[in-house]
């Protein structure tokens, strides 16, 4: 069931022997199709509710939110609706990205993304928590946030064709700061040993209290966390991946600013968190960029002539690379004798494109005279080493977990693989950087944008709500940054692919 | 269970091994007292509970708001509280009647009354309503109310020696009319055929939505009325006398500016509210009034000497008659022969009284010397004349309802006696009017001011709030106005103390 219920009433119109109050008489005929459930009408809408009933004849179809434990009566119209329209949010720390699904139907009517208002506070969740630790900062980064969420309400609903008020009801899919802002709630202790965020599983809160341009009536639901580095996009990403729920033990991997990685099945799930370093969203290089128009999403080199071919998002002229790009780039280079296995350019070794200065030396992606507005596409080598650490560490991550279930990853029936990874992360290069195991590469999946995903499904369906608790009790969470045995593993991932090559048998290794 | 818990915890404070969240460590902690029960942290309350179990030390006491199927995480204190206050109003048409009670003891710790602020909008329900049409009337008239209750929450915490925000829960109990307008929702159709109130059962409101002087996050409980003629009050009322859980057969008589009856057991009630005409309460007689200081409660004539003895409240100047002094009065002029049976001045029968003026007779109750203010207290004939239609009225009803039901009187185990007739009504006197029936003084209960009784109940225990929604399953409501039976009776009852005197054993029959 949805989490906004639509439900059709044909109710007697009152008399002299059935003086039954209006609301009551609404409830009364609410309570043949709800059954046992307790049904209330919140006092700041029972007054119009009551007289939308009356209006429309005592016929039509009244509006049920389901929230903790009640059905709350919300509304009533004279008849069915032809949409039942509600917003899925994926609250990112950079990017907000936003669909509206049909609650009747399922059917995703429109979907929009903007940046996250709240970034001249800050890049990243620690600078935003301490800027709203100063003054009315947590007030002003709410408001950032909550404006920015209304930018999308509004091109939601235009795609959609509807009223910003048609849109019933909201889910919230974000990491424990953005989610504490989003609410106006104090982050302070979420970066503080031992990191407790105020609240791990909100309760649901109404449109209207946080002032968002949706219904005022419509339920926020808000996905739980797991601690302060395991917010509700990871809990919609085990949703969306369907890891909590299977037979064989799958692993996860959301790869974002921190790594995220869950291994279980349906009878247990291990979560970790590890600040993977310097990661693979924009920001990774200098040229990183999110997975939009003029984004390098694939590129290969020709291993002989050493030629480039590339491909962009919407075939915009190229303007920098996404996640995805720059795993395909560095694989490339790699198998091209460009890079050594230390992730340090070879000088000399493609003179057209290799480009010495000050700091050393560049690789010229996309030349200036054929990028957007004439600015070449350049990985440097800061970028390199930034790349070469962050699959170091995201490989720690993962074989410090698998190890410590007592697992090989051979045992994986699934590797989902989720986040800002890019677009259509390549496994394939992601193997040859030596970033993801070395297996057959139909055990991969990528699951594209799951926190979204999630938070569609949490409004889709009360079976994932309650999954979403389930999932919190049955997880054990693993603080990766305070394990000995990760730091070494992560000294043996900074070579591509791994300083032990028998880890890697698909990749070539070539001594230059 | 008291409708607000305070629940001692002891929580382990949060570590790298145990990380959750504060609202969800306070949760856990509370599950164990609460058990299986849906526990919510209302999104506006969150930060500061989480705030204050923090710097508590995460040991203290939690409050709990008991609500429609579930219970709110609303405050945390740094140990139990002293006292825990909650305040229980009668909502009168007239007058407001208040007290604070303690939820931890059910001790009462204060009681204060006002007159209703909506009086200048019109005396009764009616005017109010009509009132309630007009522009801003409805939102004049809920300002009205919310301003007296306010002064009643100030005087209360006072007397109580604690402020205003210590009170954590609110119980109305009311007529129909009276919490529509105190709800702000639209009485319209309550005094319209077919008589259809917007709502008979509200759900909790919480009082900082009503502008309520009390703590904002306090629950107000409105007690469920029947329809448009039988509110909460008449609830209260069968609450405070046990009707609904007895196994014998009892009837509770409500007089104000209805005159309600219910007869019932724990198997079934049967209710109806009657128009008595002028009854009662103050404004029945020009010298009418409240019981308050100075109102004459008890008064006895001597039969021989025609002397005159009176008991005022709080042994004041006498200023007019409540209605327990109108009843003594009334009962006693007939026996000393004063009046006759059809209720009027017998001219010449008590001339240092009676006094003939323009408009007919007239008795002097106080002479003007010996009464306060030196306004004389008197009787005149419409008073005498009003009266007459009143009990003849109360007597139909309660004759009519219980031949209704198939009963006779001397069927009833009880007879409680409730509402503003007065602080003591005097069975015996009420009888020798005819105005309740001829059984032994043991069958009558005065059960005080039910309504507000019922409102303390209701705070205090669970129970009671259960009890109120099975009465309104249980309950049959006959309406009076349209049956022909009644008008028969009520000509009967024109008499003292009826036509037929064998309805009256115990009254002496003078034929003047």
């Amino acid at each position: 069931m949805a989490i906004v219920l639509c439900i059709p009433i044909a109710a007697l119109p009152p008399s002299l022997q059935d003086n039954v109050a209006d609301i009551d008489r609404l409830k009364r005929a609410l309570s043949e199709t709800l059954g046992e459930v307790t049904l209330v009408a919140p006092w700041r809408l029972a007054g119009q509710v009551a007289k939308r009933f009356r209006e429309a004849g005592f016929t039509g179809a009244a509006l049920i939110n389901q929230v903790e434990g009640r059905c709350e009566l919300v509304d009533f119209l004279p008849a069915l609706p032809a949409l039942l329209p509600a917003m899925a949010l994926d609250l990112g720390t950079t990017y907000l990205e936003a669909s509206l699904v049909d609650l009747l139907t399922g059917r995703r009517l429109a979907q929009a993304h903007c940046p996250n208002g709240q970034i001249p506070f800050g890049d990243d969740v620690l600078t935003r928590i301490h800027a709203a630790s100063r003054g009315s900062g947590l007030a002003d980064l709410q408001k950032a946030a909550i404006a920015s969420i209304n930018v999308l309400c509004v091109r939601l609903a235009e795609q959609a064709g509807c009223p910003t008020q048609a849109i019933r009801a909201m889910s919230v899919s974000g990491n424990p700061t953005m989610v504490h802002l989003f609410l106006g709630l104090e982050p302070y202790h979420l970066c503080r040993e031992p990191y407790i965020p105020l609240v791990n599983a909100p309760d649901t809160v109404c449109a209207v209290e946080l002032g968002l341009d949706i219904n005022p009536a419509a339920p926020v639901f808000v996905l739980p966390g797991v601690g302060s580095y395991f917010g509700g996009d990871l809990i919609s990403g085990i949703l969306a991946s369907g890891l909590d729920q299977q037979e064989e033990t799958s692993m996860l991997i959301d790869v974002g600013t921190n790594a995220e990685v869950v291994i279980g099945n349906r009878e247990w799930l291990i979560a970790c968190a590890g600040a993977a370093g310097p990661a693979l969203e924009g920001g990774v290089a200098r040229m990183g960029m999110r997975a939009g128009p003029g984004a390098i999403e694939h590129i290969a080199i020709d291993p002989a002539s050493r030629a480039v071919e590339f491909q962009t998002i919407d075939q915009q002229p190229a303007c920098g690379l996404c996640g995805s790009g720059i795993i395909d780039l560095v694989a490339g280079l790699y198998l091209a004798g460009i890079i050594d296995r230390r992730g340090k350019f070879r000088p000399g070794s493609d003179p057209n494109r290799l480009v010495a200065h000050g700091n050393g030396v560049s690789y010229v992606v996309v030349p200036a005279d054929q990028a957007a507005a004439g600015r070449a596409v350049v990985l440097e080598q800061v970028d390199l080493d930034a790349l070469m650490r962050s699959k170091a560490a995201m490989y720690a991550i993962l074989s410090t977990l698998i190890s410590q279930v007592g697992l090989a990853f051979t045992d994986l029936h699934r590797i989902y693989v989720a986040g800002a990874f890019g677009r259509h992360i390549a496994p394939r290069q992601a193997i040859t950087l030596g970033m993801l195991p070395d297996l057959p590469l139909a055990v991969y999946r990528p699951i594209g944008n799951s926190s979204l995903t999630g938070a569609e499904m949490v409004l889709l369906d009360d079976q994932a709500r309650s999954r979403c608790r389930q999932i919190m009790q049955n997880i054990t969470y693993v603080e990766l940054n305070v394990n000995q045995e990760f730091m070494l593993r992560f000294s043996g991932s900074k070579f591509i692919p791994h300083t032990n090559h028998n880890l890697f048998p698909s990749v070539p290794v070539f001594e230059w």
